[in-house]
């Protein structure tokens, strides 16, 4: 499996992650991208290269200049103020309409978060850099011919919008490589989300546009985050109605009931006449994940693989969650198995 | 000066507040109201009494049933989830139109909230009740004809909306004697916000009325909290046109250009027609206030209270703001006394 990695998603590492109201050891840790790696090498799908240089003009078709611009300030900006921890939005514009960019650190993190669990470190901009150039060189190598690529991002990104990071998300990955496909020129692509939570970055990314499927299966969001996005209910907007389609599920769900959703996801996506894919590869739906509530097992991650191979698509996987941290190799190798199998 | 005070605002003191991307020990901390108690005594200004029962309809005229309801039941959801800290908002619904109530506690305190710093606990309902009743005792008591009161409020209140809390505050202490003065008989009710913070809930909750002038002098939104707030151009909307006027200023303002907003502003509130009067008494605006940026000394805060004295409205002071624990007495009870003397 050509597989893009850079050993930079370790500058990304808060000392702390706001959870339970405490600031405890993040669940996404760079242990993460290291089980995935050594599964990669045991199994012998370790075809591992480094990213090329990320193309800037990529990253401002998905994201806002005023978002990158704070990205490459938002750390040294909250240096300067003094402050003791990691960079950590307290203040969020909810209810504003045309919302504004207040000068200080405090008003720029809020104005561009969408979650306070996520913080900015001196490193964060480097690996979220690294991890979106892993998507577009994964994208890159499907889009010359290629079947198949595996982007193992850190951090992940199918919570982060075009202007806001949060849910451990900065840069949009998945977002990025479907682009790119659709510049290399695919007609129509689809992006399947297998993570446990709801990729609202990616939805609200390509919640107007109808070149770009989207579909995501997930934890309700009654009951799990991102709880304000992910409702079946959302189904695009404008040009893009018909084009997102939201699989929310309740705790405790299953194999059998979750890949009859993947079943039908797949058939949509079929449909759309998508002629590549990109998938959003969480892992956290396996059913000793410590924040989720799915109950996926490891030999359900390759039959899951098989499903999305026989769609018969051009695939670019990309890494998304999983914080099982000890089985995350075993679960994503085996949905690339499963997929080179099919 | 006839003061109501509660005992119970001790049941609220979360263990930590996100300051700096830590959570530290809050600066909203119960030494506050004994300060001010103390000073109270010290001056003998201590006509104290205990605030009547809490009218529900008064506090279902500035709250919603839903957000009643949320802080009714969110700290019982938090602990039914074996969360180990206080109960800390992580997702926010920013940018969602049409937000929706999650079911889950985690979304419902983002639902409900603004800001991440501030927590809920065990004790913060029966705190926040016993803080808005002393509004209302005090306001009630001015309504009887009486020309001051003082509301030693905390938690504080001004930050708190009709459905969210942040920024230490959770029912709108200010709000409801505003309310309460008109629900009484005044045609129009002032409110002069005098705390270094914007009064975000206050001015959202009155901002289409004319029959309750808002004004408030803080520090600049784009330098300080609540940061989407509290901008010039913020004027009133609809039938509230023209009754909201924020005076942001900048680090180191300092009596003399402060004063200056303060004349303004009782200018203003004077031509509004206002029959009796609202302070939302923060002396954060103090030189050594650890979390703010004015220069006001002990000694102006004499000086205000007499300005605000000789405008000759009925008046109702309720305590928000003020983080220099130590000189938070002789500041509070500076401006009573000054106001008493005017």
């Amino acid at each position: 499996m050509r597989t893009f990695c850079s050993e930079t998603h370790a500058r990304h590492f808060p000392r702390g992650e706001l959870s339970g109201g405490e600031l405890v050891r993040p669940f996404e840790c760079p242990e993460r991208w290291e089980y995935v790696r050594d599964a990669l090498i045991a199994r012998e799908l370790d075809d591992i290269h480094a990213p090329g240089a990320i193309d800037s003009r990529a990253l401002g078709r998905i994201h806002t200049s005023d978002y990158l611009r704070f990205l490459d300030e938002a750390w040294d900006a909250w240096v300067a103020e003094g402050f003791a921890g990691d960079a950590l939005p307290t203040v969020f514009p909810t209810g504003v309409q045309n919302r504004h960019e207040p000068r200080h650190i405090e008003g720029r993190l809020g104005h561009f978060a969408l979650a306070a669990e996520t913080a900015i470190t001196s490193g964060t901009r480097a690996a979220a850099y690294s991890s979106a150039a892993c998507a577009l060189s994964a994208q890159q190598h499907v889009s010359s011919g290629n079947r198949v690529a595996f982007a193992l991002c850190r951090p992940p990104g199918h919570h982060a919008e075009a202007e806001r990071f949060g849910g451990y998300c900065f840069l949009n990955n998945a977002a990025l490589a479907a682009d790119g496909l659709r510049e290399a020129g695919a007609a129509r692509v689809a992006i399947l989300d297998m993570d446990f939570h709801h990729g609202n970055g990616t939805q609200s990314i390509f919640y107007d546009r109808k070149d770009v499927y989207f579909a995501s299966l997930h934890g309700d969001p009654e009951d799990a985050f991102p709880h304000f996005w992910g409702y079946a209910r959302e189904t695009g907007r404008g040009a893009g109605q018909g084009y997102n389609a939201n699989y929310p599920m309740p705790p405790g769900t299953d194999y059998v009931a979750w890949s009859a959703a993947l079943g039908d996801a797949l058939e949509r996506i079929e449909a759309s006449g998508a002629e590549a894919l990109v998938v959003s590869l969480g892992v956290d739906t396996f059913e000793r994940d410590p924040i989720s509530f799915f109950r996926l097992t490891s030999d359900d991650f390759t039959l899951c693989g098989q499903r999305i191979g026989k769609a018969g698509l051009p695939t670019v996987f990309v890494m998304e969650g999983g914080y099982a941290v000890e089985e995350i190799g075993i679960n994503t190798t085996n949905v690339l198995a499963g997929f080179l199998d099919a």
